[in-house]
């Protein structure tokens, strides 16, 4: 089995260029949601803590079986550590035998930067210059650069309640197309933008957006209410939104739509992506993607490595020694004598 | 993170000795099931494809989180595969930040061995002397010796339907102090045994054992019954018993159990650990562990390795980089720029 870590990972970023990587996901993205039904689905297993939470995320089809391990941490920066850590791993549907173990840190921001864009791609006017987002922490740049794919932008707005948080993105994204405007509130970041992006971490019932802050005509990309408990608009704000989600069983749980239940719900992704709904445009509409991550992204995030690395595109940090060759298959205590 | 790959772990094995690792096994398991009510339990996440199973197996408590990828695939001996390969990880549940990725494939035939003599310990009679088992595969002789570890064995009956798998266990078990006899059918394995092993691999509602083959005073451990659809006794030959689960949520969808419901079950194999329930020893009685495998003793061998290594008297194959190191928890971008 191939093993990708945070190094390999990281100079392959660099090597390919993030735009180029994150362009690459949402293609891929858009194919694997277009293909919804081969997928073997299911909400997550979520084991909680008071201080945070612990998941496991398989999603397969009849070729590659995928799942990641991921935390949500919170309080982890303030012992300098990442809030979210992820690792993952394909395997062989025909065999259940392992083919990739990949670092799925750096992998979850990229598949959650192309999921988010994936969807303003169906949901955010297609004259949408001016992003404005809340919340700068880790993955905000991948963000940015992923929805920058699919509407070029001219504009950013950002705020967050770390200031350290706001200057290592204007730092980080120096050399852009786009302005950067750090505003002084979340109202400021929002009330000229085209598309709003909420990633925020704190896990609690969240008021940062009120039916007030919203503009008709805007694209609402919330990621951080992703756990029970865990949500960043009012449920007002939400019902005032034509609200799509990833996968409709998991979105209930753990969703902005956690206190509205399915009745609030227009869409899942998939059926924007495969034609079987089409968004209007209508002016006075609030279209609002209420993202909580979900397992086939990461699929298609490992299912795209694993192929790199046939192609020869990408050089395997190294093999991992985790499969028996005992002589015969039925003789494993063999190995041990 | 530290890793453990088959070769360290069958090195380890070999230098500990096995029957000490599964005494060890054992130990831990013992502890574990005594701590029951520590636990976040949960059934286990299966994949069903008509070719096989993909399983994901978390449980955690409040220091340590542990979960394990496995397949079940019967045709994969055909193939020179093993049928069930496994790998694990545990990590930190104060930070979500892994410590130990294990191969599980070895590790998981001990664990299954061990629980299997844990079990025996409570619902064999003391002076169980005689072993018959069913299925000599890649479990076989883990799960004699470590029975033999709760219940001094003198005599072992083996069968199987594939001749290679009987000569490998005989080859294997040569120089034991018990005596090995290759019985013709599962009638003569079984008919003067104390102790009945099924372990087999076929995905079917099994018919290798009813009613006419059990005796007055027997244990049997009945492992292979493990999946919906997959089962190794008649219901009939379950109803007769007494009947022992591991955690009852998921052996009602998995065990011998599933044909017949939670009325069926006496009890939870932590209730005798724990000393809340008492086996009795009537003469007439036949006990049933009905094991279909439980995440927590996935748990209690990752912990059991992580100690070692910890305590210095294993040494890891190495560690894997899988943990982004930014000079800011933060700037996960400033990791590709």
């Amino acid at each position: 089995m191939y093993y990708l870590s945070v190094d390999t990972l990281a100079h392959y970023c660099r090597q390919v260029g993030i735009d180029s990587l994150l362009a690459r996901g949402i293609a891929q993205l858009r194919e694997d949601f277009g293909r919804w039904q081969a997928f073997h689905k299911s909400p997550r297993h979520a084991t909680h803590y008071p201080h945070g939470v612990i998941e496991l995320m398989p999603c397969a089809d009849n070729t590659y079986y995928a799942f990641k391990y991921v935390n949500g941490h919170p309080g982890n920066p303030q012992q300098g550590k990442l809030s979210v850590f992820g690792l993952g791993m394909l395997t062989d549907v025909a065999s259940g035998y392992p083919l990739l173990l990949s670092e799925m840190t750096l992998v979850t921001a990229i598949r959650t930067a192309a999921t988010a864009a994936l969807a303003a791609d169906y949901l955010a006017r297609p004259d949408s210059r001016h992003l404005g987002i809340i919340g700068t922490g880790a993955q905000a740049e991948f963000l940015i650069l992923a929805i920058n794919q699919v509407r070029p932008l001219q504009q950013i707005t950002y705020f967050d309640t770390d200031a350290y948080a706001m200057d290592k993105l204007a730092t980080n994204l120096t050399n852009q197309a786009f302005t950067l405007t750090r505003a002084p509130s979340i109202q400021e970041a929002m009330q000229h933008a085209d598309i709003v992006v909420t990633a925020t971490a704190a896990k609690q019932h969240g008021q940062l957006i009120d039916t007030a802050l919203l503009q008709a005509g805007q694209c609402i990309l919330a990621l951080g209410g992703d756990c029970p408990g865990k949500t960043e608009l009012t449920p007002a704000a939400v019902e005032r939104c034509r609200v799509v989600v990833e996968y409709l069983p998991q979105s209930l749980i753990e969703g902005e739509i956690q206190q509205l239940g399915a009745e609030a719900v227009w869409a899942e992704l998939w059926e924007l992506v495969s034609g079987e709904k089409t968004n209007s445009y209508a002016a006075d509409d609030i279209m609002l993607f209420d993202s909580v991550g979900f397992a086939m992204e990461d699929f298609s995030l490992l299912k795209l490595l694993y192929l790199a690395i046939q192609q020869g595109e990408l050089q395997p940090t190294g093999e991992l020694d985790m499969i028996p060759r005992p002589e015969n298959p039925k003789n494993l205590f063999g190995l041990i004598m």
